[in-house]
């Protein structure tokens, strides 16, 4: 099997609910991808390894997921010069400005490029991933350009009652 | 002269002395760019035309610096699939809260990489570019391992009281 | 038909919940109005039609809800003179927080008339619509007055355990 | 002396520094306006006469400033169906978080058109104001077009070292 | 009828769920009151006059419960000396922060004596106002006592499960 | 010596540059008062001892500063019924939000009057003391209406540019 | 029976709710704990009695959770040296940010170990709970380390739609 | 030379000006310290080998100071037993409250003690670290007695002027 080109990573089972929004549109984009939980804290060799052997392995994006101490994008960061996306999945005392703020506030030198909080900000991750491959690959740019026409057409004029 | 493929822009003069970290730090990769004022409120029609083009004229990536209601990174990404990294500049009364949400927020189709608060975060829209163009550039990818093994190098083991 | 005096606009129609309380209020107090969804970032080119052609339509008010990095009210304060009256829509993970900033914080030329988050803010755009038509049209003063002291005489003097 | 069309009001003196640009920029569309201190707290009864005679005296917009518990925009709101525009001042403690909290969450039938906190606000305030007395005014209208055309053509194309 | 030293006023109708935790303490502690919907924007005159009358009536302490753009209390304590105590209304966008900024950040001259947000800060202003009223009243003090001793009294010593 | 009727008390030194508005403003009302400094958690004796014997002292009114973790108001409150208020000091990373949650958000039983962030807060304290004290002092409820007349007849008509 | 070396308090029976989940972790790892509701308002004496004589007893960690103006933990550092443990627990209007600030801003001189707000934070409590009382019990440090193991050998590699 | 109980991290140089006064308590109190640069970010594998020789190394406590993403705490927490203490420290945008929920909201797990924001936590640090040892070490135990006692008979009877 070939390498897919994005890796979808999460701190915990618990975050696919929001983090399969990227999945789904990265399937509608026809992007072949890859999906781990890699947890910072409980698996930080398992985070170790997936950053040391992205470039080599061939990967192009890392998607990361994460709640609370959201630690995983940034850590994914230091290890790999390759593009990390940030989601902060929502949390229930602090409505994900937790993770939020631990995903965002990265120092110089290791920049992960933060989404929304929670399922609109994993569906975009997706689509900022579909944007960078799109650079190298002009049939995903025609894609690409298609999806955002489509969406653009489906707004209504007026809003419905129903 | 050839288009750069890195495209800085900002809603005004003064958020200059925060995304000329974003400039240094190409400049140290040896990246090109170009660098305008495009204000999404005085200026949107160069904001329309500087989206339109942006594809055909070859940008791979923008950098999009703003405070305040920082409408100008998100208008700039309804415009271009080109990948659009988001600056939040900080501001008087809200500490760049306002600008970082107004960024960061957008609604599902229409993606922002958003970096930290001020200057930390120009920094790092460079260093994301240089993560996107090194996708395409073998020797820019190595420019950017130096550059990131030198930073770790650069760490010294004791702080220093002086 | 008559071009009414008011617009009502929303970024989708997920917003018409919130922004159907103006269109109530306008209808108590008899001013007609037409309602539009005009995404600032699905429907960027709506949105520059809508606001380049306001005036010479003989739009009076503009009343514009979104919600998130909520674009709409401050592109269309950029495109036209009309007054433009802002409705933050209550998000899920920021609570409308984000959607306010977005809409107040507006830079120096471009003033965005902010109510409040939710469904009062929508109710009270269309009465400060009201207000500002009632400068030229005595009847609607007079309505306007009227339907004031209703309010005012509608409370009771003690709470009620009902 | 003829009525002029605006009243700036403020909660104190203090307010005056960030006040004086919603009258300097009157000033600069030529617009005549009377300025008072009118204190919510310290002179209730000059704001319920402030609010009980501007429709008659003929006050077609109310700027109003104040910070802390600003309850002098709303509490004008409350006393006349003239647009009240209220300028959130920045406060020591919560840089006007309280004061924009105060003028902004007004109940359904006491809209404030509320401005961003400090001094961009303020001169928004008189923007605002300058928008609604357009309606009826072609040659206020025109020098709000210009203003605006003027401060569209003073961005310059890039970002200055100076 | 004997005027009661104890004035419960509201903003609306829908506060009264909050402020019945004050009446309830009230009656527990047997302090006689009385309870009015008063609204600082839909009813200011009643406002007015409430605050006018305040010091002539007997009342002794006014406990004043308002959210959003909560004026109530504040505009209550510039029309009476008699002390004002402020009950911060819990909302549905800004869960309360709105209400407690309103009434907290009174301007020197006018004070509000502000209670927690919610139904616990209800029962509070019920007790702070029995602590004023203690001090001229031997009884109310051993009431308050008594009932402070049978709280303390009724915590037990382990958490159970049930 | 007699016991003056209002004790202010603060956690810390450093709080005094707040709370000698509150003694600036008792004097100015001529209440005598007595200042002590009772830190929560250096000197947990020192507030045991202070609570348990205020009813018996005499002391009628507490105004208790404090910043941070300000524990200091609160548990004065749980150790007498004299009422107590409280002045939220501003604090350097949070700006005197910490002290205002510690402060403010007591739980049934145990009211502390809370008053706004800083100076301001510190001020009113005293005046709010000085409202408690005048239900019993006929005398004091003149001066303090009279200083309220002299305030609210200290507002000029217009701002000054001086 | 011997004195356990973990003592759980809170300030409510409804804390337990949060707090049991410390209970649970120190079971799961053989260490025996006391539990007892000392509130901090309502049980002032509870608070003393149990500080005083924590070292004499001998216990070696308390593990405090509370909520609103969380005074009890910083209370309880302020009457021993045996380490504090503080839980924030969630609250309704404020989200347990309150609870939060009142036991994590404590001065120079009486550290609380703050933990994460809610369940979480309550489990972790009893982890930290276990890593000090480790540090002189082999044995407890193995069951330690094997929890730790078993903890990251339950991630599974992908993450399941069910 | 032996192996000091206490390490001191932080994530840079920058940090120093906060955490020397955790080396400066711990001076204070006879402790011995090593304090060392780890970077979670630019030398992630110094992290690694530091948390994972900790405990053979003999380390019985380490204080770690981050700011921002402060995600140095946390993965350290995530390889070592070792008790973590985390000091947030203050950063310009966002005062700390960034690096305060970095380091706080850690999962199920891995618990890290959280101090203050600022240089009150990094004292704070030390005296909890004193606490853990004192545990297994009578004389320092006695050392810390004696600092509370003198911090505790240092405050002053009354605030000062000068």
């Amino acid at each position: 099997m070939t390498q897919p080109p994005v890796g979808i990573i999460m701190g915990s089972q618990s975050d696919w609910a929001t983090m399969r929004e990227a999945a789904a549109l990265l399937d509608d984009l026809d992007i072949s991808y890859e999906k781990k939980i890699v947890s910072a804290h409980r698996t930080p060799d398992r985070l170790w390894d997936y950053g040391k052997t992205a470039v080599d392995r061939g990967l192009q994006v890392i998607i990361a997921g994460a709640g609370g101490a959201a630690h995983l994008p940034g850590m994914m960061a230091s290890k790999t010069r390759v593009p990390v996306i940030g989601v902060p999945v929502q949390t229930k005392a602090l409505s994900g400005v937790d993770s939020l703020y631990s995903i965002l506030q990265m120092p110089r030198g290791f920049p992960v490029a933060t989404m929304a909080i929670g399922a609109a900000g994993a569906a975009n991750a997706a689509l900022m991933a579909a944007g960078i491959l799109a650079l190298q690959d002009p049939a995903l740019a025609q894609r690409l350009e298609d999806w955002r026409a489509a969406l653009s057409a489906s707004i209504p004029d007026e809003p419905s009652d129903d």
